[in-house]
């Protein structure tokens, strides 16, 4: 393959993880080792930063500031939801990168943003203009086609089902027989996060909680939830519950919409499902329940994450550039695949940036046991491997301490452009 | 000091904190030095468990389990809130502490509980029946007068401000000048959770997160309210909220009763001044808020425990047992006393019972700053050591493995007793 000189631009899009900082050091790392990549810089907040010709010198970093990264949570770069509107979006992206000679582009993100890297690349295939863009995925909510899993999602179950133990020795010893205790995490439109609650169900424990999960996949029953409920305080001292933030009735339509409100995106925030329940509990049982809802507190958790969800983090990263550098692969989404082995392994591979970016991964429905509140075992032998080992944060002074970039602002070449 | 001979029971009460068990282990290990003590009981469920002569064994669990429970969540005992209602429940006690040789009781509990233990131990005295009784503080909420600080309060502001600082990593990455996160914590009459969220805030950092802490001793008001957030967006690119469930306003009506339930216990049970604010939030300024509560998860953190805080959770059990057996005290709690010097000692005394239990400690009025919603450098010299140190939690299989003891049950001498 012939070696393709120029600069190197990478972006971070969506919603933040634990490890999304992972794989951007992963990417600067690598990309340090190649005498073909002068310059490497980082597009603040995603792709607007393209548009606002908006780039940071990620090379004048201090190699402990990107090794911190590999420990650090929120988007290092800042991120955005912003899509790219129209053909002029795209064509100022080129022509901002012509201006500082970008020749890589890598794009961490979810399925939206694998889809404007795909029409990147394309567009700057078009125009004859040599580019090559490779995204890498992140999410928390583990639904990206293509890939085994996300990076983020096995450190966001790690925290998650650390919780529901944690809260479950907590009811233990105040539950009497009537005790509720419902946490609400995030999945607006799939249940992965809060089926991982169930791994810390141990193997032929049936007792253990969670007792009931709630997952968007199946469609909510007020009948047959209190039904549950009751079921589970008969047998049980307590009743812990994890319900997804999109939990749908029968017609598709959302249970609780919170406050209702939509985000500065246009999209429909959810929350409240857990405070939902618990008035049902309250209301049909006549029990007292509590909610907890962990928010972006989830998402951001790195004093809780998986050190094998920040490995593969990193790595992704590092295979973005290998593939982009060294094989001269373009229009590519990183993947991470399951080796065949019975012990896990975990390798990489790629995907065309175009498939991945259409449709959602949902939950096998054969993972879901016919009680439709509990996962089986082919979900947990997919999902433990993934929140083994603990990432060891730094603290200081009582409190875990965080890489912050510089952020040495890049020259700019072109005038200003309106969003 | 005669020796006494004769058993020691055991019982914890009240809501669990991450270190209450830390302080079992440590009265049983400091019991077990002592020949003039025969067995070791727990009482399962506080004082319900001395109604119910309901003991367990304690002497008879593996040192491993024990030790486990200086790492443990929860209240391995079970808790309760139930209080003796009448002369005869007192009686009922000391007819059980006779039937099984009971001459040392150590109760682990709040306020409520203290007072429980100081009549018990002065009914005895009338009695003639030869008993010490020894109280140790336990609250997340750190209102238990006499007492520099309780044991379970450091590990609760660790975990919050670390929560803190994490979502503000996030919010930095997501915000634009619009982005608010609200985290609400626990404390029903006191707002020394949500203040040492300030923890996370550096010194000569005054853009640090938290930007804004409301506490229930500052009568919240709208107008103030929306004018502080303001004031924050037009600084900052985000602005973090934390608020706590016990928020009243200048009438010292709770601002929020979540969905306005009563627990078992009928105390109203807070929560919702979280999704309240957010509310004023979106409705006062036209933004988009978040919100999280941690809820129960808070009290359950052992994760994200303070190291001095367990210690010194221990170090209360085990000083309660020596006041007990060597210096024959009664009718006393332990207290945790900071040494004088600049740099943080912590050691312990003793306080009447009597006293203790009435009135709850406040958060002084001259650590709040004028503005009402920062705490002062007097609030951060206080709180930070309590926070020092990372409790090693044992993590197995990618979670962590607590203690749960075998409960052995002590054979019942006397008939049943109705509650």
């Amino acid at each position: 393959m012939a070696e393709l000189e120029g600069n190197c631009l990478v972006g971070q899009s969506g919603g933040p993880t634990a490890v999304i900082n992972a794989t951007l050091a992963g990417v600067i790392e690598e990309a340090l080792n190649y005498e073909c990549v002068e310059e490497i810089y980082g597009s603040v907040n995603g792709v607007m930063g393209i548009l606002n010709e908006e780039f940071i010198d990620l090379a004048s970093e201090s190699q402990q500031t990107i090794r911190g990264l590999r420990a650090s949570p929120g988007a290092a770069l800042g991120t955005c939801r912003f899509q790219f509107k129209k053909d002029a979006d795209f064509e100022r992206a080129i022509e901002v990168f012509k201006a500082h000679e970008i020749r890589y582009f890598f794009y961490i993100g979810d399925n939206d943003s694998m889809a404007t890297a795909a029409k990147l690349n394309s567009m700057a295939a078009d125009q004859g203009y040599e580019l090559r863009v490779i995204g890498i995925p992140k999410t928390i909510d583990n639904d990206i086609t293509r890939t085994d899993h996300t990076p983020g999602y096995g450190s966001v179950i790690k925290y998650v089902a650390t919780t529901v133990r944690e809260m479950a020795f907590d009811n233990d010893a105040v539950g009497q027989g009537d005790y509720v205790s419902i946490l609400e995490v995030m999945g607006r439109n799939s249940g992965w996060i809060a089926a991982g609650a169930s791994l810390c169900k141990r193997r032929d424990h049936p007792h253990d909680p969670p007792h009931l999960i709630y997952l968007p996949e199946v469609p909510f029953s007020t009948e047959k939830f209190i039904e549950d409920v009751k079921r589970v305080l008969q047998r049980e001292k307590y009743c812990v519950i994890v319900v997804g933030e999109g939990l749908v009735d029968s017609d598709g339509n959302y249970v609780s919409l919170g406050s209702s409100s939509m985000d500065a995106f246009g999209n429909v925030q959810l929350g409240g499902s857990g405070e939902y329940l618990k008035g049902l509990v309250e209301k049909g049982l006549g029990v007292s329940a509590r909610s907890c809802k962990l928010g972006i507190a989830q998402r951001a958790a790195m004093h809780c994450a998986s050190q094998t969800d920040a490995d593969e983090a990193y790595l992704a990263g590092r295979q973005a550039v290998i593939a982009a550098v060294q094989n001269g692969e373009s229009g590519k989404m990183v993947t991470l695949q399951r080796g065949e082995s019975d012990a896990y392994v975990c390798e990489t591979g790629l995907a065309d940036l175009g498939e991945v970016s259409e449709g959602t991964k949902r939950i096998p429905e054969d993972w879901i046991n016919d009680d439709g509140v509990s996962m089986n075992y082919p979900f947990v032998k997919y999902a433990l491997p993934l929140i083994q080992g603990e990432v060891d944060a730094h603290f200081d002074n009582g409190l875990p301490a965080f890489s912050k970039l510089k952020r040495m602002p890049v020259e700019k070449q072109l005038v200003a452009y309106a969003l």
